[in-house]
């Protein structure tokens, strides 16, 4: 890729990002998009609804930059909690690493590749250079010049670490205070134990209260028994359903709609009376609902929520192995009340590991599919050996590619002539076979701006569509797994989602761009380094176009909210009033915690080899630093709260960036012919693992459970506090299954039952 | 190797057997060697000392085999400790395992093999056929037949893992038994906590005092803390030495012995009366001894033993993390008073990593250097090959080893003439140029049986010399590491010791029997079934001789104990009476359990390759079954009790073995041109670590702590008894370092000083 086109590139995603923040900006102040831009002040009744209409209000102004700059961390804290600030930390620590490596990297590093001449290319043109020009393949073979590039290494490792470890010495006495500010909570005095043995003749809940009054007689306070609820909850949300419509028909109140045919679709079937129809079906869901719950004492799973009078007691129960065989009385962490996943509670060991075994081979499955798009991906930044290889393409992908882009181009760059492409779009599509000379003129011209825009722009965009659709694929894995939380289901899910991006989106384009057979390479260890330090500088121009498209354009359809705008907008014109019941959406940490760790990974890679992609990177952070602490305020409210348990994964992957550089480098000094260089950075690697280790023990410890120390001073503050018996007595019945806590007072009218009110 | 040749090792080695048995059951009925036989029952007090003199004492007898057949499991467990039948389970498991697999080997796959015309050997001589045509090498390529070695591949992984399944469940339920049928034992009551952190202007003893008050105020019974003693230590061993030579010299009472000279070894300096000057020397040791004990306070190590009221309370203590910096308060079980290791007590984290990392390295080294003597013995069993590449050997290694071996011979094998060897011996040296033709003759007789002596038993014996190093070497880097206890430090060498015989005797001889620079396909996964398919069967002669030669000799010498019976005899003969004050040996398992499992791994890994193995293994187990129970029994006390430790030691290995097996399988399936039958071995390694994996969970928990369920009831128990307050005083004392409770009332006099006594 040469200059031009990563400028090119540039160029729209920064006017695509302009005119996103100018759209955003006036679009936030329309009093009808509130749910969408600020839900989470609409939900805790701090947005002022405005005035119906003001000319001011259609100006952009950058009036929520400073209100997004301005909230300290602690008042960050206070308002959306610890994982919040956790994942600000994330962006902030981020920052302040590629400041470092960007200072290096832009102002030395950068200068000494650019004066270099292996690559001996003579073009006097910057913009017409190879991106190759500014990256370390320039620098003359044996160079002593390269040492700069040794100690870079060694200094940004360096700072790496050091930053690494305040962060997570930061992050975790946080969590202790956090935790000592904490009210007390349903979840810090409860265990779920699965595997419960259940002697016949005796039920689960029994068992259990035995069990713990025997062992436990001083902590023990209550239990509840879990139970499988699927159908129970499929009724209910059946019964959701109906009542929505019934009060969509209700406020609608037009005869015309109240009758409809109940057939397929509404379509076929006989003309009745909707409105009865529907109450009628809501009686009869609500019917078996009450069956369901009358059958109950059936339906136990070995599995319940032990919660203890103090947290001590909780933390000895969840530490101590309970049983004589390890695989029954099988103690973990309960989540928070809400937290809890409720439709999948399996109770078996045995199933658990045979599940996680096929979400295994699942993700594997998913993993190698995936490589297909990819590679095809890979093949559009090199057009030219596309068409080579495939003959026939080059008028089915000239036509078609052309169309959608050039239409897109005239919108963008003012340089085409707005109605140019139009006109010739139209006259190629009548007279296919017949292009005169003024048309093979402009599409010369055009297929070079158009192979700029595929090279720079379209496979990366291929490539983010794709990947939107791994997050939930691997929620839904995760949530095979057996987990027993959403927040579990999220963080396993972000590891997921984060290795299967590091492999295909790194590994995949680099091996691919090369040689996709050279995936073997990892049968045979000793040859990595020197066959990604050939690969990895090769897909440096891919990967500094992927920043700016996916990782600018994530960030500001991420501010923009383009779905939830539409559906807003669409909800507003059919249904003609604002709908009060909306939901809060939750920030999904498990899809965007990868992408930024991802784009730790790409500047820790390539900060040394091509520095170019550092003030992008740079760019990306800053702007993510705002348009995130922006929704975090305005739009998404806390679902639950680990209390960071997300930093881990961010240390733990950066170390792999680190080691994976190291790699690289060790091939690169190989390639570069400074053998010396190559040698004397193995210790690197073996240092940075070393001190992986220790945090591994000096922090690790902390993030996976409350320390005795704290257990007792809390406890003992509890004591004091005069709420605690309240709190205890609400213990009781915090872990019951929200499907079998509704009460039917004998009403059989759907509008009035509680259970539908609660919908 | 021909089959002649193993039948004279085998005949060698039944010889010595039989031998050192007759031997053995003549010399254990001396009444002065009842010290070296049967200590453990001296120390008793139960065995009672025969009269002075019996003719019926010289006739070998087999009683011992009867005494030592007898005794069943529960009276095994009552007498010698559950560490020693978890042993014999050892051998108890192998045994069945290798009789299942010994009927199918023999009955089944040794016929199929001996059938085959692969190797296509004409000799007709059966005592000349090459060992080789015994093996799965003799199967004709992609014959049909092969499926029975398929089969008994499966059949032989079942018939383990049951076994496996059923001894893991057996040991653990004992473990809990044995666990509530103790008594109340300090370690129990106990934890060593590591890592405080004393703040300035404290002591050590008042940080801890004020923290378990603080954290543990109901269960906290006491604490001592750890000091540094080694030069306490230093000066006691002195102390001692200097105690016994006073001793020695009062019995002797020789005024001519009175008299030596003070220098160096007792041959210069001057001559000076020994009692007054060792009596002096004794003053001033004992004078720095207390001077020691009175400085100590400014010497306390930031490590403490923490004893509570209940088990509970010590298990809560171990299992919680105690202090926010999860490197600081760190807790680990307190092992038994007797078994601290007290010389190291490093009590920083990053010297433990750091010294870890160092005895890692060593361990390294000493595996590579060993590789040198393992190449050599390799070469022996090749004498041919090694004669081309070394011509001169040919003279000095024909005379040395001839001199050496003939003699031995001639002493063992009838059909070579009783005073030929000799003659020829005096004949060689004395006229080594002048052969004459009857000389010349004789030696290529010689040469013969030397060569099938030396292919035969001469490499397994070098490498049993040069093994029988390794177990205290690696004792001794396991003490490095910083255990804290004998018992840790004795589990960590066997494990060592175990992959440093699994790596040096197995993977060397195997790769370098076929070419050492193949240890690289460790670096090629894909490649290594096909490499150890080659290479593992050409060694199996080897190995057949190994375990004839290294297995049944050292079965053997363990029943002989033939340097504690020198030194025994020695000392008889030099003091002239039975030396009271002698020690109980401990069995050390660090280098016999290696040994058993080493043979197991042979077993399994050879079951189906070369069968003719197998019932020298079985005569090994047998042999080992009733050897080793005479042995714990008469001679070996226990130490310590690890509560069957070391039997996970054993699963894991055994499941290296079976997929080990696998691998090699699956190898030899490819070689032998049966494709269809070598991918359908691949599910089998998949389940085995599935299952290894099943009992990770299932089993392995109980080995590490006992579970909440068992502590309250055994707190429940303890309760009731009477003794109880008294053992919770002695608790308090109970982990005070033995240097520093010892007493001096005053007196100055070394012999009446309680020091001196209690050495």
């Amino acid at each position: 890729m040469i200059l031009s086109a990563l400028l090119t590139s540039v160029g729209i995603n920064l006017a695509l990002c302009l005119l996103f923040f100018t759209l955003y900006s006036i679009l936030r102040k329309q009093p009808g998009n509130i749910n969408v831009y600020a839900p989470r002040l609409v939900a805790e009744g701090k947005a002022q609804q405005r005035g119906r209409f003001n000319l001011e209000s259609l100006l952009p102004t950058a009036s929520w930059v400073k209100k997004a700059w301005q909230p300290s961390e602690d008042e960050l804290l206070s308002i959306v909690g610890f994982d919040a600030v956790v994942f600000m930390r994330i962006i902030t620590f981020s920052l302040k690493v590629f400041s470092v490596a960007g200072v290096l990297g832009i102002f030395i590093l950068l200068p000494i590749n650019f004066v270099g001449t292996q690559l001996s290319e003579d073009s006097s043109d910057l913009s017409s250079k190879s991106l190759d020009s500014f990256s370390i393949s320039n620098v003359n073979d044996g160079s002593n010049r390269l040492w700069i590039h040794f100690c870079a290494a060694y200094i940004v490792t360096g700072v790496v670490c050091y930053l690494l470890y305040y962060e997570y010495n930061y992050i975790s006495s946080k969590r202790i205070s956090y935790f000592y500010s904490s009210r007390p909570q349903p979840h810090q005095f409860t265990i779920l134990v699965r595997g419960i043995p259940i002697p016949s003749g005796s039920t689960c809940s029994e068992t259990v209260e035995s069990f713990f009054r025997e062992n436990h007689p001083s902590t023990y306070l209550s239990h509840s028994v879990v139970r499988r609820t699927s159908k129970l909850q499929g009724l209910i949300s059946d019964a959701e359903k109906l009542y929505r419509r019934l009060a969509q028909l209700k406020l609608k109140n037009h005869t015309s709609q109240r009758f409809g045919r109940d057939g397929f679709l509404g379509i076929f079937g006989h003309k009745v009376d909707l409105l009865d129809h529907y109450e009628k079906k809501l009686e009869d869901v609500e019917h078996k609902v009450r069956l369901e719950q009358s059958s109950l004492p059936g339906k136990e799973v070995s599995a319940a929520f032990v919660s203890f009078k103090s947290q001590l007691g909780a933390a000895v129960a969840l530490h101590i192995q309970q049983g004589i065989n390890p695989t029954e009385w099988v103690t973990e962490r309960a989540p928070e009340p809400h937290d809890v996943h409720w439709p999948f509670f399996s109770s078996s060991y045995l199933k658990r590991l045979i599940r996680t075994l096929l979400v295994f081979v699942a993700c594997a499955a998913l993993t190698i599919l995936f490589l297909i798009p990819v590679v095809i991906v890979q093949s559009l930044t090199n057009l030219e050996q596309l068409e080579t290889w495939f003959p026939f393409l080059e008028g089915i992908l000239s036509l078609y590619v052309e169309i959608l882009l050039h239409n897109l181009l005239n919108l963008i760059l003012p340089k085409v002539k707005a109605c140019h492409g139009f006109f010739f779009f139209l006259h190629k599509i009548m007279h296919f076979s017949n292009i005169n000379d003024k048309g093979m003129c402009n599409m010369l011209v055009c297929r070079t701006v158009v192979s700029q825009v595929i090279t720079g722009y379209l496979p990366s965009l291929i490539l983010s569509t794709f990947l939107s659709f791994v997050p939930p694929i691997m929620i839904m894995f995760s949530s095979m797994q057996g987990y027993i939380s959403h927040s579990q289901i999220e963080k396993s899910a972000c590891i997921k989602v984060l290795w299967f991006t590091i492999w295909n989106i790194f590994f995949a384009n680099v091996l691919s761009g090369t040689a996709l057979y050279q995936v073997s390479v990892f049968l045979e260890p000793q040859k990595i380094p020197s066959v990604l330090a050939e690969a990895v500088p090769a897909q440096a121009s891919f990967f500094i176009a992927y920043v700016v498209t996916s990782g600018w354009t994530s960030l500001s359809s991420e501010l923009f909210r383009l779905i939830p705008l539409l559906c807003n907008f669409f909800k507003r014109v059919f249904s003609g009033k604002d709908d009060d019941e909306f939901e809060v959406p939750s920030i999904s940490y498990h899809s965007i915690i990868p992408k930024v760790i991802f784009f730790g990974l790409l500047g820790t890679t390539y900060f040394f080899l091509s520095p170019l992609i550092l003030p992008f990177l740079l760019v990306y952070y800053c702007m993510g630093y705002i348009i995130y602490r922006n929704q975090l305020l305005n739009v998404y409210a806390p679902k639950y709260e680990t209390g960071g348990r997300f930093w881990p994964i961010v240390h733990d992957s950066t170390i792999f960036s680190l080691v994976l550089m190291h790699i690289i480098a060790i091939g690169i000094f190989g390639l570069k012919k400074l053998p010396l260089a190559s040698s004397l950075i193995i210790p690197l690697p073996i240092l940075t693992l070393l001190f992986h280790e220790y945090c591994q023990k000096r922090f690790l410890p902390i993030f996976k459970a409350y320390p005795n120390e704290c257990l007792v001073k809390k406890d003992k503050e509890d004591l004091n506090d005069p709420t605690i018996t309240e709190f205890c007595e609400n213990l009781v019945t915090a872990y019951r299954d929200p499907a079998l806590s509704m009460q039917y007072p004998g009403s059989t009218d759907g509008r009035n039952s509680p259970l539908l009110h609660s919908a």
